[in-house]
């Protein structure tokens, strides 16, 4: 079985490279080749995979990675929202049109080979393609309608991926990924970056600012859910998606003012007071715009799993990035 | 004011065009440009149009067009339902990509003309965007989820349209028309030809096939509307749209048997009997799985207004049609 990543270097797809190696779940691999734009930075057992780069908005470049007829394709990489609210082009280069290319590719493969390549495609979708106002909890029925580039970008990648599964090109899923928390390292300028930094900064002992109030409440999973997610997915029988291939995945619903408590909990007060109320409107504006809940059954049912508990995706945090 | 209809030579856009000289309901209008693939049929008033043909997915007859700044784009062209399925790539060409290439040059010009350049673009879209399983009648909030490829292609067009407004580089709007009857002509291979032939051959004097139960409903207006729709558009102030692009438009519900007493009403049972019951599985099934009765609350609360009745849309017919 060969497996492709695209967009491996990100934080997502390196865990998930790793584990795949990891784990037998998929029967034999035979080859595991990573791809994105920078090399992905994978230490130990660099012997396992292919690695390649370059711009996965260039055609030539998609041909020759479909051409290596992955049974399994990863398609993680994006610009993220910022940036694709910020760089218009570029947002729907990168995140649909090159999404439209690898399927076209594959498309290609597929009448080649008389129907006998028609491999899974696995797609990271996002939140980003709903806006307000919203339910108590925005059920698996609720219509997207995109108040972002990214969210817009996604969304088109979406129809895209369910139309070429429904004429039986490739058997597509679009996984509509909550907020990933803790992301470690250093915060950026996504809206979102202080959802991980109000827990991170404090647990290394730094100051963390809050720019939003308390009771803000969003859908949240842990980077080894989100891992969990991708390789569930690899292993799904796509005839039960029928033809709704985009997915609204299970979280945690949490407000700030819960995050917190669970930080004391874990880490006593001494650490939550590292937490600095600083208002900012702008930031305000944007995230309050956010889902807050879901009702995740689809998903569910079809077997994803995520944290229990704000708790259960701090700890996974300390475990992973302090602790070892 | 410069008006620019694409897709001019069909039904609805032959009708528009007509119907816009004699209005004088936009103001002044310097040009109108009639463009598709082969030059439309219109007879009266030649002079008051500009002609062109050619192949809309051909970006340099894009980049033509959008040169000359048309103030209002009527956006009628598109490969039909059952094309659209058989021919996957002539599909996506005509109905997405020549449309996304379109809001491109329109935003093209509207960059080099720092902003001055913000046409208004109206767009025909489908109830092809939603399948089943359907409430008792379809809201505004309906999630589209379509199974075909022309709604798949129609709903890309539309998130289109709705990010390149948001993002302020034109004013568009995508109108979700319903099954236009009584269409003049002959029968077509559309599946839902037989909605017109069942009125159209009978008044005629010839016999029509139904080919589906009698107790399917299904949402229906008549040219005349849908030229109406089109008009108000021009005139609506897009403001009042906000981020939703997308509208569900209003029309009559109707059940074939309800279809049949209106033309008995109006024609007698003499007419009425030509119609033969011949069943077909094909057309039953495909038809069974289309909308059949919306509540276009915000359409209606916007301006759009749309035939009262079945038999109403029949009398169009006759007046029109018949008694010219």
């Amino acid at each position: 079985m060969k497996i492709l990543i695209i967009g491996a270097a990100g934080m997502i797809g390196m865990r998930l490279a790793k584990s795949i190696t990891k784990d037998a779940f998929m029967g034999r691999i035979n080859d595991i080749t990573l791809f994105d734009v920078i090399p992905p930075k994978i230490e130990s057992n660099k012997s396992s995979y292919k690695i390649k780069t370059g711009d996965i908005s260039d055609p030539k470049i998609i041909s020759d990675l479909i051409s290596q007829k992955p049974d399994i394709i990863y398609n993680l990489a994006a610009i993220v929202s910022g940036e694709a609210e910020e760089n218009f082009q570029k947002g729907w280069d990168i995140n649909t049109k090159a999404t439209w290319q690898l399927l076209e590719e594959i498309r290609k493969e597929f009448v080649a080979s008389n129907g006998s390549y028609k491999p899974k495609f696995i797609y990271t979708s996002s939140l980003a393609v709903f806006s307000g106002p919203y339910p108590d909890a925005i059920n698996d029925d609720f219509s997207p309608n995109p108040e972002t580039s990214y969210g817009a970008q996604k969304l088109v990648g979406e129809i895209l991926i369910s139309e070429y599964s429904r004429k039986g090109y490739l058997d597509g899923i679009a996984l509509r990924l909550p907020t990933i928390v803790v992301r470690p390292g250093k915060p950026n300028k996504a809206a979102s970056s202080f959802y991980s930094s109000i827990i991170r900064e404090p647990l290394n002992g730094f100051e963390a600012i809050l720019p939003v109030p308390e009771d803000l409440c969003h859908w949240f999973a842990s980077p080894q859910s989100a891992v969990g997610f991708l390789k569930h997915a690899a292993k799904l029988d796509f005839k039960k998606l029928g033809n709704k291939r985009s997915l609204n995945l299970p979280g945690v619903s949490c407000s700030i003012a819960d995050q917190i408590l669970a930080l004391e909990g874990i880490a006593g007060t001494k650490v939550s007071k590292l937490i600095k109320r600083i208002p900012d409107k702008k930031i305000e504006n944007i995230v309050k715009n956010w889902p807050q809940n879901f009702i995740a059954d689809r998903a569910i049912q079809l077997g994803f799993s995520a944290d229990k508990n704000f708790k259960e995706i701090i700890k996974l945090y300390i475990d992973e990035e302090i602790n070892t």
